[in-house]
């Protein structure tokens, strides 16, 4: 079956969904096609914490009224070392605060905002290729169903442009793309708890047997994850090993207490930082983690893939109003000076508050990074305008 | 021969001879033991940037005059990457400015000031043990002459305290003492030029070839250095290519031009960080490089000398005067607070400037990291505190 749009994008994360939004209130046509159910995207657990500059982009497309009714707005995180905790207060630093809401809200609310606006998002279409990005129409390749024994349907989807948001694993990057890469010899093992947050803000804990961070989704519900080594088997985590370790990692010297319940969700994820250069091959542009991906600690990821969702919007439109070449031409660029910022970030607190085996020097000199960064307003606001995102890009 | 002193102090280096004046002029009787001639150690090229902090020790103890008049004082200075430089305004942002004076001369100005004092430099005696350190009274034992062929004199000095400021290859630092270190895999070609500096101010440049950085000791003396591989062996770099290197790192976009001339001193200084814990063993202290290295990035050597000998000079001056066994009980503790963010600034710093052979994610970062301190204020802020040795220690 051969079909056709203006703009065909790949993969129905935030990336994906948000320029599908940008695209259609510019009445620019575009096909949403997603591998998944959609009942596995919308429980899909990922990040949680939103820049302001996600909230406004999320706001200005019509799918920020749940988020802000429900999302925590903190205008401070603490760092917890040494026994003490330490608030970094982001709003009195920078002006500017984040806001607590997991990715599969922002996503149920981009799938809702789409529906309301009349278009679909096409569920269990398995993009197989992408071809002729060379050209002045670029085809996806991708098939329905199949699996349970009937025969697959083939479809061929011509568009202007293909915007490839389907992730790390996704098909869309060509794989014979520049790219840059840091391995870390650490993973996080995460949890979701149906007990209430046993502190106001998220808390990041640098301690001798690991990293630890507390964190939430809502008044009800708690997120909680442990450094652990990359080959970890959860079989070897039950839920009382893990409440243990969070107890000793986050403990505190003045006898602060966790909250502990049901554990309702458990995984363990790697760590890397990936970096594709170019972000764009002639008519295919890539956005989100299907071009990058940073270590979680500085809660970039979901952020890095709403600024280029919104950037290649931008260039998208512009190309369409005007004929104007010149944004799309900048697009991987532009991204690219937002993501290694972001990277650089991301690399240093992992850097910060995780524990590498065996090297001594580095702990010695983390703590007494930890404590420099409490006690001057310079660095901790280093580090509280990295993370609102306001580091002038 | 058995003589007897109150502070036997190892080593005619920054450390020794400022704390030999901090307790002379408290009436506290010191012999400074120095295994180098005089004329070699008023020659030794090393470190030549003061913190104000520095300048001030210097002053307290009337060694400054010459300092004062000579020294460059600099408000500023210049990070150059990507063929632009970058001005860190270091008194606008941190209200302190940095001394240029070499460490050659500081000695020089201490040995004269021990001299007018009516005191000596006992130069070419060599510490062969320290003994007796958990014992009231700690001996050095030593030995002058010997080398051409007449007896060697045999000394014991017996002391009430023992400062180990012997450097980090001397004697002083018992060999079971716990140590953290950290290797670099770089070293610094450096040299010395009989030219007038090519710019008011010091230039720390990251190059794809590798860092460089232009510095001076007078307006007519200028001091280069180029990251070099640790095995670097000088008879390849004849003066020719040390130019030529330093004008391709130190290039810039708008053709600014570098003053060559003589090389009148050439050496490779390879590159580490190390921190004995303890600083104190009984009755024997160690102070400046005897207990910690810093890679040469940052500047904080001798600074770091310094602050330790200041502070081992009002401990025992407390002792002396009160009895009191506080400040001296506290003294490792309190210098290595300062040590360990001397060591983690002076780590980031290489690391922000250096070329890591096959890192091109670092190279990437780094770059990154460089822009944004160039743009933030709290980042450049963060940089310049450090550089002057604000950082609230």
């Amino acid at each position: 079956m051969r079909t056709r749009t203006q703009v065909g994008i790949v993969g129905a994360g935030p990336a994906g969904l948000l320029l599908a939004q940008l695209l259609h209130r510019q009445g620019i046509d575009t096909v949403v096609l997603e591998r998944q159910d959609e009942a596995y995207v919308r429980a899909r657990v990922r990040a949680g914490v939103l820049e302001p500059g996600t909230v406004r982009a999320l706001k200005a497309v019509g799918a920020g009224d749940r988020m802000l009714r429900e999302g925590l707005v903190h205008g401070g995180f603490e760092l917890r070392f040494g026994g003490r905790g330490h608030r970094i207060a982001m709003d009195e630093l920078t002006g500017e605060s984040i806001t607590v809401y997991g990715q599969q809200e922002v996503v149920a609310d981009l799938i809702d905002a789409r529906r309301a606006a009349g278009e679909t998002v096409e569920f269990e279409a398995t993009v197989t290729e992408v071809t002729g990005t060379d050209t002045a129409t670029p085809v996806i390749h991708y098939r329905r169903g199949g699996e349970t024994g009937e025969a697959a349907e083939i479809h061929e989807l011509h568009c202007d442009f293909v915007a490839g948001c389907d992730g790390f694993h996704g098909v869309c990057r060509p794989p014979q793309s520049r790219s840059y890469e840091r391995d870390y010899p650490f993973a996080w093992l995460g949890i979701l708890a149906a007990v209430p947050p046993s502190s106001d803000e998220l808390i990041y804990a640098r301690h001798d047997r690991g990293f630890a961070m507390h964190s939430m989704r809502s008044p009800s519900v708690s997120r909680f994850y442990l450094q652990v080594a990359p080959d970890t088997d959860l079989a070897e985590w039950p839920d009382e090993r893990i409440w243990k370790e969070l107890r000793i990692r986050l403990s505190t010297d003045d006898g602060w207490q966790l909250t502990e319940g049901e554990v309702t969700e458990k995984s363990v994820t790697g760590m890397r930082s990936f970096v594709s250069d170019t972000m764009r091959h002639g008519r295919l542009l890539l956005a989100g983690d299907a071009a990058h991906i940073v270590p979680p600690t500085g809660a970039k990821g979901l952020n890095l893939a709403v600024s280029d969702a919104q950037l290649l919007g931008e260039s998208l439109i512009s190309w369409y109003a005007d004929g104007d070449e010149g944004p799309l031409a900048a697009y991987s660029d532009t991204c690219l000076r937002r993501v290694w910022r972001a990277q650089d970030f991301s690399s240093w607190m992992t850097g910060l508050l995780h524990r590498r085996e065996g090297a001594e020097f580095e702990q010695r000199a983390q703590l007494a990074q930890l404590a420099y960064i409490c006690r001057s307003t310079a660095a901790s606001t280093m580090l509280a305008e990295n993370y609102v995102g306001a580091t002038g890009m």
